[in-house]
């Protein structure tokens, strides 16, 4: 059984978006916003559809939020994403002052730390590897199946 | 007198948005981008208007760009802005592989080569210092009003 306000849990809500930009032919990333224990914003990758590279799960997520919350910044905020964000995202994130990032799957191609540390605001905290296998296995089926 | 079709003349294009920007009480970046000696899309920084910081100039530009022409990829154009992109719009820059890319003033606080010259695309061409003193007049004499 999943607990509710658990990392696990708010990532699990990212994975269904990332399942749903996989049923719809999107690489599947998905992305929700937490504020005070509540999801303020839910995303997923949708450059195939809006014709856009800039329309990331995380960008998305991160306009939304802002939207909902009235505010541009996202420091009482934390940013679940099922992958390591890109380094469009990550400076996006760093406008933001996010207060806090979650990631699921690493990205070492395409993945912000490549690099290194110094893209995300000073004051974002990182955590990353939760549910990493079902991230990850996400994009393995989606990739392996357009091969 | 300006001849058409040089970085210059697209580069007072860029101007021109970015003082609509000024005017508007936006910190005075504009963009232009050209497809074969055309203007397919311009923009100005709206992060205070659409209180998102993802919509810098450059991220407005290349989504209506991308929109003009149906195509993600902007491999056959060349973005004006008036001031050195972020790492945000660096790598939204290296998504849609951009052609060539033409800045005026550096922004040596917030622009992308504070990371080096790893960001954008490997085949993205690069100018600078087109029509420079205007760009960076432009934000001087937003920032001493705002003061």
């Amino acid at each position: 059984m999943i607990k509710v306000f658990t990392d696990e849990y708010f990532m699990e809500k990212a994975l269904q978006e990332a399942e749903e930009a996989f049923a719809a032919g999107e690489i599947p990333v998905g992305a929700v916003v937490v504020a005070h224990n509540q999801i303020i914003a839910r995303a997923h990758n949708q450059t195939e559809l809006l014709n856009d590279v800039t329309a990331h799960a995380e960008m998305l997520a991160l306009t939304a939020a802002a939207n909902h919350l009235g505010s541009k910044y996202l420091r009482q905020c934390t940013l679940y994403v099922t992958l390591e964000p890109c380094v469009m995202c990550a400076g996006a994130l760093q406008w933001a002052q996010l207060g806090r990032l979650v990631y699921g799957a690493a990205d070492e191609k395409r993945g912000y730390l490549r690099q290194g540390n110094g893209l995300l605001h000073p004051k974002t905290r990182v955590e990353y590897g939760v549910r990493e296998a079902q991230c990850q296995g996400l994009l393995k089926a989606f990739f392996k199946a357009r091969r």
